[in-house]
Protein backbone atom coordinates (compact mmCIF):
# COMPACT_ATOMS: atom_id res chain seq x y z
CA UNK A 1 0.00 0.00 0.00
CA UNK A 2 1.52 3.29 -0.79
CA UNK A 3 2.00 5.98 2.03
CA UNK A 4 -0.76 8.11 0.43
CA UNK A 5 -3.44 5.77 0.34
CA UNK A 6 -3.12 5.67 4.30
CA UNK A 7 -2.65 9.46 5.36
CA UNK A 8 -6.11 11.13 5.59
CA UNK A 9 -7.17 13.51 2.34
CA UNK A 10 -5.59 16.08 3.77
CA UNK A 11 -2.39 14.53 4.28
CA UNK A 12 -1.86 14.69 7.93
CA UNK A 13 -1.60 12.00 9.93
CA UNK A 14 -3.70 11.86 13.40
CA UNK A 15 -1.88 11.75 17.08
CA UNK A 16 -4.24 11.82 20.01
CA UNK A 17 -5.98 15.73 19.19
CA UNK A 18 -3.12 16.72 16.60
CA UNK A 19 -2.67 16.36 13.02
CA UNK A 20 0.60 15.28 12.18
CA UNK A 21 2.09 16.70 8.76
CA UNK A 22 3.44 13.69 6.60
CA UNK A 23 6.20 15.37 6.43
CA UNK A 24 7.25 14.46 10.01
CA UNK A 25 6.35 11.00 8.75
CA UNK A 26 9.26 8.60 7.77
CA UNK A 27 8.01 5.24 7.78
CA UNK A 28 4.53 3.04 7.62
CA UNK A 29 3.25 0.42 7.63
CA UNK A 30 -0.74 -0.79 7.48
CA UNK A 31 -1.19 0.22 10.83
CA UNK A 32 1.43 2.10 12.18
CA UNK A 33 3.38 4.64 11.46
CA UNK A 34 6.89 6.39 12.65
CA UNK A 35 7.29 10.21 12.89
CA UNK A 36 10.82 12.15 13.66
CA UNK A 37 10.31 13.97 17.33
CA UNK A 38 9.44 17.73 17.75
CA UNK A 39 11.81 17.88 20.07
CA UNK A 40 14.40 14.88 20.65
CA UNK A 41 16.22 14.26 23.71
CA UNK A 42 19.10 12.49 21.57
CA UNK A 43 19.90 12.08 17.88
CA UNK A 44 16.85 9.48 16.17
CA UNK A 45 14.59 9.86 19.01
CA UNK A 46 11.72 9.03 17.21
CA UNK A 47 8.00 7.61 17.74
CA UNK A 48 5.86 4.75 16.72
CA UNK A 49 2.08 5.28 16.76
CA UNK A 50 -0.81 3.20 15.61
CA UNK A 51 -2.56 4.65 13.09
CA UNK A 52 -5.69 4.17 15.14
CA UNK A 53 -6.40 6.70 18.25
CA UNK A 54 -6.29 4.73 21.23
CA UNK A 55 -5.51 5.77 24.55
CA UNK A 56 -4.18 2.66 25.71
CA UNK A 57 -1.88 -0.52 25.31
CA UNK A 58 -4.76 -2.69 26.25
CA UNK A 59 -7.11 -0.76 23.64
CA UNK A 60 -4.77 -2.16 20.90
CA UNK A 61 -6.07 -5.70 18.80
CA UNK A 62 -3.39 -8.36 18.62
CA UNK A 63 -2.77 -7.10 14.76
CA UNK A 64 -2.46 -3.81 15.96
CA UNK A 65 0.20 -4.96 18.75
CA UNK A 66 2.08 -7.17 16.45
CA UNK A 67 2.25 -4.49 13.81
CA UNK A 68 3.50 -1.78 16.04
CA UNK A 69 6.48 -3.98 17.69
CA UNK A 70 7.29 -5.14 14.57
CA UNK A 71 7.41 -1.50 13.36
CA UNK A 72 9.33 -0.34 16.93
CA UNK A 73 11.68 -3.60 16.10
CA UNK A 74 12.90 -2.34 12.63
CA UNK A 75 13.10 1.31 12.96
CA UNK A 76 15.17 0.79 16.15
CA UNK A 77 17.56 -1.04 14.01
CA UNK A 78 18.01 1.19 11.24
CA UNK A 79 18.42 3.88 13.35
CA UNK A 80 20.64 2.46 15.82
CA UNK A 81 22.86 1.77 12.81
CA UNK A 82 22.53 4.99 11.31
CA UNK A 83 23.17 6.96 14.24
CA UNK A 84 26.18 4.87 14.90
CA UNK A 85 24.59 4.26 18.03
CA UNK A 86 25.25 0.83 20.04
CA UNK A 87 22.00 0.26 22.20
CA UNK A 88 18.12 0.98 22.37
CA UNK A 89 15.79 2.71 25.01
CA UNK A 90 12.04 1.65 24.27
CA UNK A 91 9.39 3.23 26.53
CA UNK A 92 5.96 3.77 26.62
CA UNK A 93 3.90 6.17 29.24
CA UNK A 94 0.77 4.10 29.17
CA UNK A 95 -1.58 6.57 30.73
CA UNK A 96 -1.19 9.86 32.34
CA UNK A 97 0.13 8.41 35.76
CA UNK A 98 3.04 6.65 33.95
CA UNK A 99 3.23 10.42 32.25
CA UNK A 100 1.77 9.95 28.87
CA UNK A 101 0.67 13.73 27.86
CA UNK A 102 -0.95 12.75 24.04
CA UNK A 103 -3.86 10.27 24.90
CA UNK A 104 -2.81 8.16 21.77
CA UNK A 105 -0.09 5.09 22.75
CA UNK A 106 3.26 6.16 21.57
CA UNK A 107 6.87 4.24 21.96
CA UNK A 108 9.57 6.38 22.62
CA UNK A 109 12.78 4.94 20.49
CA UNK A 110 15.79 6.49 21.54
CA UNK A 111 19.55 5.34 20.24
CA UNK A 112 22.16 5.01 22.92
CA UNK A 113 25.69 5.33 22.83
CA UNK A 114 28.10 5.35 25.58
CA UNK A 115 28.21 8.48 27.50
CA UNK A 116 25.11 10.04 26.15
CA UNK A 117 23.74 10.54 29.71
CA UNK A 118 25.97 10.95 32.67
CA UNK A 119 23.72 8.47 34.05
CA UNK A 120 21.46 6.53 32.70
CA UNK A 121 18.02 7.30 34.02
CA UNK A 122 18.20 10.81 33.05
CA UNK A 123 17.31 9.61 29.42
CA UNK A 124 13.93 9.18 31.38
CA UNK A 125 13.80 13.16 32.91
CA UNK A 126 14.64 14.27 28.81
CA UNK A 127 12.16 11.76 27.92
CA UNK A 128 9.30 13.02 30.20
CA UNK A 129 10.17 16.84 29.33
CA UNK A 130 10.16 16.03 26.00
CA UNK A 131 6.65 14.05 26.00
CA UNK A 132 5.40 18.07 27.73
CA UNK A 133 7.14 19.42 25.43
CA UNK A 134 5.77 17.71 22.31
CA UNK A 135 1.88 18.37 23.93
CA UNK A 136 3.02 22.00 24.36
CA UNK A 137 4.50 22.20 20.93
CA UNK A 138 1.55 20.44 19.27
CA UNK A 139 -0.85 22.81 21.27
CA UNK A 140 0.95 25.74 19.52
CA UNK A 141 0.34 24.38 16.28
CA UNK A 142 -2.83 23.42 16.57
CA UNK A 143 -3.76 27.07 17.15
CA UNK A 144 -1.30 28.29 15.00
CA UNK A 145 -1.25 25.85 11.80
CA UNK A 146 2.30 26.04 12.17
CA UNK A 147 4.27 24.23 8.99
CA UNK A 148 6.94 21.26 10.27
CA UNK A 149 10.36 23.16 10.79
CA UNK A 150 12.71 22.58 7.89
CA UNK A 151 15.17 20.65 10.45
CA UNK A 152 12.15 18.03 10.85
CA UNK A 153 11.84 17.68 7.40
CA UNK A 154 15.37 16.88 6.72
CA UNK A 155 15.78 14.35 9.99
CA UNK A 156 11.90 12.51 7.89
CA UNK A 157 13.82 12.76 4.84
CA UNK A 158 17.13 11.37 5.64
CA UNK A 159 15.40 8.20 7.49
CA UNK A 160 12.74 7.52 4.92
CA UNK A 161 15.26 5.91 2.38
CA UNK A 162 16.12 3.43 5.13
CA UNK A 163 12.89 1.13 4.68
CA UNK A 164 12.63 1.27 1.06
CA UNK B 1 0.92 -26.78 26.39
CA UNK B 2 0.87 -27.16 29.83
CA UNK B 3 3.28 -25.31 32.28
CA UNK B 4 5.55 -27.99 32.59
CA UNK B 5 6.05 -29.08 29.34
CA UNK B 6 7.66 -25.60 28.44
CA UNK B 7 9.84 -25.69 31.60
CA UNK B 8 13.50 -27.53 31.36
CA UNK B 9 13.84 -30.69 32.71
CA UNK B 10 15.31 -29.18 35.64
CA UNK B 11 12.12 -26.89 36.21
CA UNK B 12 13.95 -24.03 35.87
CA UNK B 13 13.40 -20.99 33.16
CA UNK B 14 16.25 -19.59 31.28
CA UNK B 15 17.04 -15.26 31.88
CA UNK B 16 20.64 -14.93 30.65
CA UNK B 17 22.55 -16.87 32.08
CA UNK B 18 20.65 -17.60 34.81
CA UNK B 19 18.22 -19.81 35.67
CA UNK B 20 14.47 -18.77 37.14
CA UNK B 21 12.88 -21.36 39.32
CA UNK B 22 9.13 -22.11 38.13
CA UNK B 23 8.04 -21.15 41.65
CA UNK B 24 8.80 -17.18 40.19
CA UNK B 25 6.57 -17.08 36.99
CA UNK B 26 3.20 -16.56 36.72
CA UNK B 27 1.92 -16.84 33.12
CA UNK B 28 3.75 -18.29 30.25
CA UNK B 29 2.92 -18.51 26.55
CA UNK B 30 4.54 -20.75 23.81
CA UNK B 31 7.12 -18.25 23.41
CA UNK B 32 7.40 -16.08 26.80
CA UNK B 33 7.49 -16.29 30.26
CA UNK B 34 6.32 -13.78 33.15
CA UNK B 35 8.37 -13.87 36.34
CA UNK B 36 8.51 -11.90 39.35
CA UNK B 37 10.84 -9.24 40.49
CA UNK B 38 13.57 -10.13 42.39
CA UNK B 39 13.09 -6.78 44.31
CA UNK B 40 10.53 -4.72 42.66
CA UNK B 41 10.29 -1.47 41.88
CA UNK B 42 6.57 -0.86 43.08
CA UNK B 43 3.84 -3.31 43.57
CA UNK B 44 3.37 -5.24 40.47
CA UNK B 45 6.76 -4.43 39.12
CA UNK B 46 7.37 -7.59 36.82
CA UNK B 47 9.13 -8.71 33.49
CA UNK B 48 8.40 -10.30 30.51
CA UNK B 49 11.15 -12.47 29.01
CA UNK B 50 11.18 -14.24 25.38
CA UNK B 51 11.85 -17.97 26.25
CA UNK B 52 14.84 -18.31 23.74
CA UNK B 53 17.88 -16.58 24.80
CA UNK B 54 18.38 -13.85 22.52
CA UNK B 55 20.43 -10.16 23.32
CA UNK B 56 18.76 -7.87 21.91
CA UNK B 57 14.89 -6.50 20.51
CA UNK B 58 16.45 -7.13 16.79
CA UNK B 59 17.51 -10.54 17.65
CA UNK B 60 13.97 -11.73 18.36
CA UNK B 61 11.99 -13.31 15.22
CA UNK B 62 8.18 -11.83 14.28
CA UNK B 63 6.65 -14.28 15.95
CA UNK B 64 8.38 -14.17 19.15
CA UNK B 65 7.94 -9.67 19.12
CA UNK B 66 4.42 -11.03 18.78
CA UNK B 67 4.06 -13.25 21.63
CA UNK B 68 6.42 -10.80 23.85
CA UNK B 69 4.00 -7.83 23.41
CA UNK B 70 1.01 -9.70 23.37
CA UNK B 71 1.61 -11.49 26.80
CA UNK B 72 2.76 -8.01 27.86
CA UNK B 73 0.00 -6.44 27.04
CA UNK B 74 -2.32 -8.99 28.92
CA UNK B 75 0.08 -9.24 32.30
CA UNK B 76 -0.08 -5.42 32.16
CA UNK B 77 -4.04 -5.08 31.91
CA UNK B 78 -4.38 -7.71 34.73
CA UNK B 79 -1.48 -6.50 37.42
CA UNK B 80 -2.90 -2.75 36.34
CA UNK B 81 -6.43 -3.84 37.58
CA UNK B 82 -5.02 -6.18 40.41
CA UNK B 83 -3.17 -3.53 41.80
CA UNK B 84 -5.64 -1.12 41.62
CA UNK B 85 -3.34 1.63 39.23
CA UNK B 86 -4.42 3.44 36.57
CA UNK B 87 -1.28 3.63 34.20
CA UNK B 88 1.33 1.65 32.95
CA UNK B 89 4.66 1.91 32.46
CA UNK B 90 6.59 -0.55 29.84
CA UNK B 91 10.32 -0.46 29.43
CA UNK B 92 13.19 -1.91 27.51
CA UNK B 93 16.73 -1.54 28.14
CA UNK B 94 18.18 -2.89 24.64
CA UNK B 95 21.58 -3.28 25.12
CA UNK B 96 24.30 -2.30 27.98
CA UNK B 97 24.43 1.44 26.91
CA UNK B 98 20.83 1.59 27.95
CA UNK B 99 20.98 0.44 31.09
CA UNK B 100 20.91 -3.43 30.07
CA UNK B 101 22.24 -5.81 33.07
CA UNK B 102 21.27 -8.92 31.94
CA UNK B 103 21.85 -9.85 28.27
CA UNK B 104 18.68 -11.58 27.46
CA UNK B 105 15.50 -9.54 26.07
CA UNK B 106 13.21 -8.26 29.06
CA UNK B 107 10.15 -5.80 29.43
CA UNK B 108 9.74 -4.08 32.56
CA UNK B 109 5.93 -3.82 33.33
CA UNK B 110 5.01 -1.66 36.14
CA UNK B 111 1.47 -0.54 37.46
CA UNK B 112 1.30 3.33 38.25
CA UNK B 113 -0.14 5.20 40.58
CA UNK B 114 -1.05 8.84 41.00
CA UNK B 115 1.47 10.03 42.97
CA UNK B 116 3.85 6.77 43.78
CA UNK B 117 6.60 8.48 42.66
CA UNK B 118 7.15 12.14 43.54
CA UNK B 119 9.06 13.28 40.23
CA UNK B 120 7.30 10.89 37.21
CA UNK B 121 10.73 10.11 36.28
CA UNK B 122 11.94 8.91 39.36
CA UNK B 123 10.72 5.85 38.04
CA UNK B 124 13.31 4.91 35.82
CA UNK B 125 15.87 5.44 38.03
CA UNK B 126 14.31 3.26 40.58
CA UNK B 127 14.31 0.76 37.11
CA UNK B 128 17.69 1.11 36.69
CA UNK B 129 18.70 0.19 40.41
CA UNK B 130 16.37 -2.87 40.45
CA UNK B 131 17.68 -3.97 36.98
CA UNK B 132 21.10 -3.45 38.74
CA UNK B 133 20.29 -5.20 42.04
CA UNK B 134 18.43 -8.20 40.00
CA UNK B 135 21.78 -8.98 38.32
CA UNK B 136 23.53 -8.87 41.64
CA UNK B 137 20.73 -10.83 43.10
CA UNK B 138 20.73 -13.66 40.10
CA UNK B 139 24.77 -13.53 40.38
CA UNK B 140 24.45 -14.34 43.98
CA UNK B 141 21.85 -17.07 43.61
CA UNK B 142 24.08 -18.44 40.76
CA UNK B 143 26.97 -19.04 43.70
CA UNK B 144 24.19 -19.56 46.66
CA UNK B 145 21.81 -21.72 44.53
CA UNK B 146 19.29 -20.16 46.86
CA UNK B 147 15.79 -20.81 47.01
CA UNK B 148 13.15 -18.29 45.55
CA UNK B 149 12.05 -16.42 48.37
CA UNK B 150 8.56 -17.20 49.85
CA UNK B 151 7.26 -13.92 49.38
CA UNK B 152 8.22 -13.70 45.73
CA UNK B 153 6.37 -17.41 45.58
CA UNK B 154 3.37 -15.90 46.82
CA UNK B 155 3.26 -12.87 44.93
CA UNK B 156 3.47 -15.63 41.80
CA UNK B 157 0.91 -17.29 43.61
CA UNK B 158 -1.28 -14.32 44.05
CA UNK B 159 -0.99 -13.45 39.89
CA UNK B 160 -1.20 -17.12 38.64
CA UNK B 161 -5.18 -17.40 38.66
CA UNK B 162 -5.43 -14.09 36.91
CA UNK B 163 -4.59 -15.70 33.75
CA UNK B 164 -6.24 -19.33 33.92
Amino acid sequence: MCNRAEMSMEGYYTFGPHKIDAKDVFYTTQLSFAMVNLRPALPGHVLIIPKREVKRVADLTAEETCDLWLTAQKVGTQLESYHNASSLTFNIQDGPEAGQTVPHVHIHILPRKIGDFERNDDIYEAIDEKEKELKRKLDIEKERKDRSSEERIQEANAYRPLFL
